[in-house]
């Protein structure tokens, strides 16, 4: 057996379950954070376990270039390199290439790149991604997959999902099965229904461990990625996790939670720690306004986080201010509580089939803005 | 009563003692890492905690200019502020003034100075350093000085230390004294023993409730660093802690408590945690270099801290060519644990009767070098 999921409660498209792996269990609907070089920026592992995170994800571009896949196997793994005890998922380099690499060229073979930091030739195939994230001793490898640039016409996504789909067979033929280890496929076809739904198709004969949604939130805005998401979620398998990739935005989550996503994972809650936005209930906070100087509340009185219980904005207002480095770790420590808050009471929305409520009172809520200053 | 010392055991002219205040006890010899402007740069007070620190001290400089002094009284004091829950010692500013601020002019009634950030005028006398950590809420407060330059002739030596002993005065009587709260006066006289004589004469008419020696580590050697220090720590009051300030490395602490020191703070541990610059018993590791990318192995095999315990120098070594927050979090906790542990062996060797074997041995370990490469 690779990984298990188990659904233990659903609430129209909605589900919470459980995913068994060999590094430990996560609830599902689960928000990943990202740990991009093998760290969660400014997060201590045990920090993230506070925050409730349960499983996170790593990039394979960023660490097959450093530290490099072979010196990650001798330390055992990227998790246990970087202390984190719990499941890693790793995407499959793809992605950052495209949007970092220099000098792509593209074959039906796989991706030849240029390093975004030393300009050294690298080539990814479908099973050179898929051995370097052996080597990383990722709990869940992701398929190899081109994500179709946005807008593209039927003919261009077609084309470029057709290849995602052979490269994800051969994904599929070079994982080696392993108890508690798994393997999900990418679900491609851009903005076109059709397309996706083929895409779906090809990857179902594979029987992948999961199914991700890609290409999405790629510029094509909030609704017809709600469509597109909507209508692939729907015809994914029902008793396999669905991760929707690279999303999102708060209310991005609840709506996809609500489409019958598994898994998610984001950099807007670690980045935006890093640069003064905090996400709140009502707001996105920007904690560098001049407003909060000599505001003593916290970032939400009602946060159970270490920041909103030992911090005053006045306080974070100054070390953003000063750029020191407990700024950024006190507003990411915030921001990842705040979303893995978000996902357990989604899920106990759902156990208690009363998701659409949450959810239309989570979209009044986000609406009401900020605190008044004092 | 304002703070009290109370020694516990002596060994030679070294002691081990517990200081009151109104936030808490403290046991000397004691290091205070440095949160220059209301941060232990990289630390949350919990890990700073962790280490064993129990006393840190912050830059009145920093804070005068950034959030400043009114805002930091509205706020409840930089303790409250920055959630560290213990005592705070907070230097008189003069120091920073020195070395860091454009435009000085020194004068008898005090300093005035420009901003090093936005070019602001402010005048700094003893009267409104005393002001100002009263409004930063300062467990033990610093007399405003003038640490004098190094190389300096007897006579200039003699003029600055006469101006410091003036303003000594002059913020012992702007001191209001609360229960719990105190204030140190600063020793000065260059190089010269008689001066520093005479400078411990005219602090302790005005009876402060401990002493600094100041004035040294300014690039005078260690052999003249230990002679100075080891002088005027003899002339000091027995019953009154000594603080030794901006000292320094590990080998400089053991002979300062060896010649009677009670406090010590130094930025070292906590900037070179920032450099990836990490003590250990028998070196300082330079975890940028390359002999390290491979390592499995701790900084220090038999080292307790989270660092330790958790992470491979190859990890480190990643996090730090990568720039990671991580890496200066993990160093940091690191080489503050190093210090706070080295105090701890100290006062232990001293309830023992043994400093004096300590400190051989500790003068050996040092020499020894970096564990071999593998």
């Amino acid at each position: 057996m690779t990984i298990s999921f188990e659904i233990e409660a659903c609430d129209g498209e909605a589900r919470v379950g459980r995913v068994r792996t060999a590094r430990g269990t996560f609830a599902t609907p689960a928000f990943m954070p990202v740990g991009t070089v093998g760290t969660v920026k400014a997060m201590t592992p045990e920090a993230l376990a506070r925050c409730g995170a349960e499983i996170i994800l790593a990039n394979t571009y960023h660490l097959m270039l450093r530290p490099g896949a072979e010196r990650i196997a001798c330390l055992g793994g990227v998790g246990k390199m970087m202390a984190w005890p719990g499941p890693v998922l790793t995407d499959s380099g793809g992605f950052q290439i495209l949007s970092l690499s220099k000098l792509r060229k593209l074959s039906e073979k796989g991706v030849t790149f240029q390093s975004h930091i030393d300009g050294t030739q690298h080539v990814l195939t479908p099973e050179r991604s898929v051995q370097i994230q052996r080597d990383l001793h990722s709990t869940i490898t992701m398929a190899l997959d081109e994500c179709t640039s946005f807008p593209a016409s039927k003919d261009v996504a077609a084309k470029s999902m057709e290849l995602s789909m052979r490269w994800a067979s051969r994904s599929k033929a070079a994982f080696s099965p392993k108890s508690g280890f798994g393997i999900f496929g990418i679900v491609q076809g851009g903005m076109h229904q059709e397309l996706r739904s083929e895409s779906v198709g090809s990857l179902v004969e594979s029987d992948f461990d999961g199914y991700a949604i890609g290409g999405l939130a790629v510029g094509e805005g909030s609704e017809l990625m709600y469509e597109i998401m909507g209508y692939t979620a729907k015809k994914l398998p029902i008793d396999k996790p669905r991760y929707l990739m690279g999303v999102g935005r708060p209310a991005d989550l609840v709506e996809a939670v609500t489409s019958g996503c598994d898994m998610f994972d984001c950099v807007l809650p670690t980045r935006s720690g890093r640069t003064g936005q905090a996400f709140v209930r009502n707001a996105v906070v920007n904690i560098r306004n001049h407003r909060h100087k000599d505001d003593p509340r916290p970032l939400d009185a009602s946060c159970r986080c270490p920041t909103c219980l030992g911090y005053s904005r006045a306080y974070l207002h100054h070390l953003v201010q000063t750029k020191e480095i407990l700024g950024a770790i006190l507003i990411t420590w915030h921001n990842l509580h705040y979303y893995q808050e978000l996902m357990k009471e989604m899920r106990a929305a759902i156990r208690s089939g009363e998701l659409t409520q949450f959810s239309s009172n989570f979209l009044v809520d986000e609406m009401k803005g900020d605190i008044e200053p004092l």
